[in-house]
């Protein structure tokens, strides 16, 4: 049962036990030297700093349901590591240089070691969730695994849709576009299937684990959302990514698309010809430059509202549908952290 | 039961099907555009050219131990998909030309891509070997799961170490550092699985499973000897590789390395000098030059000659541990594929 009395303590306590779990999980000692370095570099990512929102939100959804969070322990940190090989090989594709504030892995590394970095924890991801079976038994841990198939295909079919368009020079895109992107890319692995997860393990019926596909989708793009915006306008020492790196990487982001359908021919012309550019040679007075009309046509307020407005549906969809959940510390939570997603600087 | 009269023939009708299934297997028709040129990508590997040895090893040494190879078809599917998302990767970590005959896919399609092309595989092995719970009952499905985890674990590690030799500029390597990153890197998922997990569909004691560990070893650092030495004499139509790729990408082979035990000094600086030249700047003339040498000191043909002793010790081992098994057609066409993998042109 949850003792904590506040999200921020909720978060640290999950960090603190997901770091040490995955810690412990992770091989540490090798004969040979190469690959007590291939353990080092495996452990990178993991021990930086993080929100574990991801597990966060499975601990919390098993609780909520009646579960006991303990049986859900593992999974969470399958999610965590899922996190993990998918955040350096995103940085890879992306050409990202930081990462919680360091360095990305690849750029510490180099590509090649860094992919198979990645590979590396991917097979443990997979590693972890066999040990499902032992607690769980058989038929649970399978359904288990065929959620994390279900959303691994998602996933790559989001990233590999973001990166057609950067490698097709393409910016003619609607909302929708992006909604279908973020959706496969973001929502799934970071909200629906974290819930959707929590509320299996705790028993619950097909029709309430379904029921997280709309709430889990409404807050994973304001997650993302508010993502973007943080991009833009946040505090490279809370944030650790780069700021404004998006307009660096040539992302398209939701703030990107309002500017189009808000400024001038020429403005917008002068964007695309700013934001084609490799990333070596944009100048840092020309990412300012887009940056400025992003505020000037009030794109970034405009990307902050729908974030706040879908994670309002998320929040209203919750309590309507589960009305007769009991009003426990976990249910609590997980509202809280509907608010936490929109309003947070990291 | 076998019907085929060849191993030839073996080969072709287990290609075919596998082929066939996963093309089956792998997702076609998408509304998006993008993903529908996912798909594509992730059909590409698969459907080249190749030997689909893995596959055939899993499927006789099923039948051989008297289970029904329908049994192991899956999963003989999945190890093919695991060659496919693991040479996608390493094509780029190697900074490779060619594959079965055609560009690499990052070379179509830039590495971004092919990063996530590879994932998007990678997952889809999962995502089939969960379907061996239906056919096969919960537990042995988990126990090819966790046969693949242990598989997986070795390969990333075997491709670390090869990685770091490269990246650290490393070339006092003795024969048993190949040794060992062969084993982890090709013999795991070459030959020790595929074959362990024929035997364990089957319904083998563990005793018998184990025993490939060491038939496995052998046969499978046999394959990658030939396939080295392929590399630099084979031609380029039937091997599909580009001819002394190895050499331009500046592997570590055992030719090598004999080279480096028998040269001068000179000579071996020499070699250095040449193979530590980033892939672009080395010239024709130059990768001739190290070629000559591993001719002029028979490092090929010592190559070759440990890849056929090898093939020769697994050979008498399994006739030795198995003398008592039943002689069928599938036991006779292991043993045949045994000198398949050290006389093969490709």
């Amino acid at each position: 049962m949850l003792k904590v009395d506040s999200l921020d303590e909720f978060l640290k306590e999950t960090k603190d036990k997901i770091d040490a779990y995955i810690f412990d999980f992770l091989p540490q000692a090798h004969e040979r030297v190469e690959v007590r370095r291939l353990y080092e570099m495996m452990g990178d990512y993991p021990m930086r700093s993080g929100k574990r929102l991801r597990p966060a939100l499975c601990l919390l959804i098993c609780e909520a349901f009646g579960g006991n969070p303990e049986d859900a322990f593992n999974t969470a940190a399958a999610l965590e590591l899922l996190q993990n090989w998918l955040l350096i090989h995103d940085d890879i594709e992306d050409g990202s240089d930081l990462r919680r504030g360091q360095p990305c892995l690849h750029q510490k590394y180099g590509i090649p070691m860094a992919i198979n970095v990645g590979d590396a924890l991917h097979c443990k991801m997979w590693e972890l969730l066999h040990r499902n079976a032992e607690r769980l038994g058989y038929e649970l841990a399978f359904q288990i695994l065929s959620e994390f198939t279900r959303l691994s295909n998602q996933v790559v079919e989001g990233q590999h849709i973001e990166l057609s368009w950067v490698s097709n020079n393409r910016w003619n895109l609607n909302e929708e576009d992006y909604w279908t992107m973020c959706v496969q890319k973001t929502a799934w692995y970071t909200c629906i299937t974290p819930c959707r997860l929590g509320a299996m393990i705790a028993g619950a019926t097909k029709e309430v684990v379904d029921e997280f596909l709309e709430i889990g989708m409404n807050l994973g793009v304001a997650f993302q959302l508010q993502d973007d915006v943080l991009n833009l306008i946040g505090e490279v020492g809370q944030y650790g990514k780069e700021i404004a790196g998006d307009i660096s990487e040539g992302k398209r982001t939701l703030v990107l698309i309002h500017l189009f359908n808000s400024c001038t021919k020429a403005e917008a012309l002068r964007v695309i010809e700013i934001m084609d550019k490799p990333r070596a040679n944009k100048r840092a007075d020309e990412i300012q430059e887009v940056s400025r009309l992003m505020e000037k046509y009030k794109s970034i307020a405009y990307a902050q509202e729908r974030s706040k407005a879908l994670a309002r549906k998320a929040y209203a969809r919750f309590n309507q549908e589960f009305a007769e959940l009991p009003d426990t510390r976990a249910r609590d939570l997980f509202l809280q952290l509907i608010h936490f997603v929109i309003e947070r600087e990291y």
